[in-house]
């Protein structure tokens, strides 16, 4: 499918992909470029014949042959990296490849491309819809993205658009096409806000421990425990999620406190009737998960501590 | 251990007391009182043995001799149920008799025995720290207690608070002593801050499917889904909770939102150094909870839908 796969950023995502390539044959050769000792160690433990770039200077290396050649560059790294590594992809990367990322916000990443990327390059972005809060190589699987969806990004060059798509359905992906400003306000609401209000729950719970001296991450099992899930998440991805995605996530947070609000005061005037229609209401949106199969169909997550 | 319990209220936490119970062989007779005959049904599967009132009049029954034997009743009716099982009780049972609850609040529950409970019985509150986002009989376990907090709350009583508290050790939960506004204010934010959350995520997230017509629940994958367990909980057993800890919960939400309202500042802001600290702090607590053994060790919850 491709001769030479180029992953940059090889963590949780990264790796899975390296995992989910090796496992279906994908390419003839596979390159990681990855900062971290600590993961190159990892990432070396998976298949002896992954290629580990030292720097990103693809023409600087014994197999210089295959320069021209490489086909496909993902980027994996936290999305802020990504203006530092544009400048390699100018300088070393041929018309012929294609290039494609894993960021979870994309207007930003649009923008970057359109500014900094050379004109005879394509990027087509993709967003993944796989990941969880451990970090790192160690974690990756081969199997992440089997059943996700995969968003790939509208472009005009249809051909690596469609060859792109079927990378991800290779691996084991759903994929849907979007744009960037479709999907930057869906995420906002799916994704990014759980993730704040889950970092923010767990900061209160914090502060009311410091505060009140009350021991509460003891008795986290009647339901704290499961934001602190996502609040474990990777603070630098995170941090980067926030930040690109300012806008939409600042209007999911003002309507959220406004429906707080008003669940505050239907609990202040004991409102039954408003109250449960508010609770039966969510209930249904369970079930609609279920059914699109987004979750396991299992009580509990299906975990089980005994 | 006991001659006679009776459970008033059989849905998921009754029927796993029930299930508990006949499990390890802790009465020689075991009474239920359920209103819904669905989940009568249900509990006539569990096990031939298990007495069904038609009514909550003990001296009724055929098995007359054993009414002044009912030696523990538990109330696992939701909350606003017990005032109107108080005149029963009191008219029914003997002062020999123990009575205790399941109730997620405890300050209320303390009002109302003190007000309308006969002088001469005892009922001495707990709260076992175990449930799940499904509710009804069909769901009960015999191990839900496993491991699990139950919380046994302080009476002058000491013989019969140490028959409870040897009860739920039986049944395999771990039990700690407290008292009802300490309780009241611990799990106004373990407990009952997270599932206002959870239902006022999900709330939003409706919200903005319906005005901006974008298919929010498809791509609840990324974060949503977690919350949308929580939010499917039983309304009844959640509407008599937030209403019954009103004050608590409300300095919660007050907290919750000043945090949240600091969080938008420090986004609006491109605040790195404030974000990045909070969210790495709050990662601490996944550890704090997973060495506490609060929540399953794996990543992702073990959830796995391939």
């Amino acid at each position: 499918m491709f001769k030479n796969i180029l992953i940059v950023g090889c963590g949780l995502i990264g790796s899975s992909i390296l995992r989910a390539s090796i496992n279906k044959k994908i390419s003839k050769n596979l390159f990681v470029f990855e900062k971290s000792k600590k993961n190159i160690r990892e990432i070396k433990k998976i298949n002896k014949k992954i290629i580990i770039l030292k720097k990103l200077d693809i023409r600087g290396l014994e197999i210089s042959k295959e320069i021209s050649d490489i086909d496909l560059v993902i980027l994996a790294t936290p999305m802020s990296q990504y203006e530092k590594v544009i400048p390699h992809l100018n300088k070393y990367l041929s018309k012929k490849s294609l290039i494609t990322d894993v960021g979870s916000t994309k207007e930003n990443i649009s923008r970057l491309k359109n500014n900094s990327l050379s004109k005879s390059l394509d990027w087509i972005m993709s967003h993944p819809i796989s990941g969880s809060e451990v970090s790192g190589p160690k974690y990756g699987s081969k199997s992440l993205f089997i059943n996700k969806w995969c968003i790939v990004f509208s472009d005009k060059n249809k051909i690596k658009q469609k060859k792109l798509v079927n990378f991800w359905k290779k691996i084991g992906s759903k994929v849907i096409i979007m744009d960037e400003k479709v999907h930057d306000k869906i995420f906002s609401i799916t994704s990014h806000l759980p993730h704040l209000i889950a970092y923010n729950l767990i900061k209160t719970a914090q502060d009311f421990q410091k505060t009140q001296k009350k021991d509460v991450i003891k008795f986290s099992a009647g339901g704290l425990r499961d934001f602190s899930r996502i609040a474990a998440s990777n603070e630098i991805m995170w941090r980067d999620i926030f930040f690109n995605n300012k806008k939409n996530i600042v209007s999911a947070i003002d309507l959220f406190i406004k429906n707080l609000k008003s669940f505050k005061k239907n609990i202040e005037n004991l409102d039954d009737n408003t109250l449960r229609k508010k609770l039966v209401n969510s209930k249904k949106v369970r079930q609609q998960i279920l059914n699109l199969k987004q979750d396991i169909a299992k009580p509990d997550f299906g975990r089980d501590q005994n």
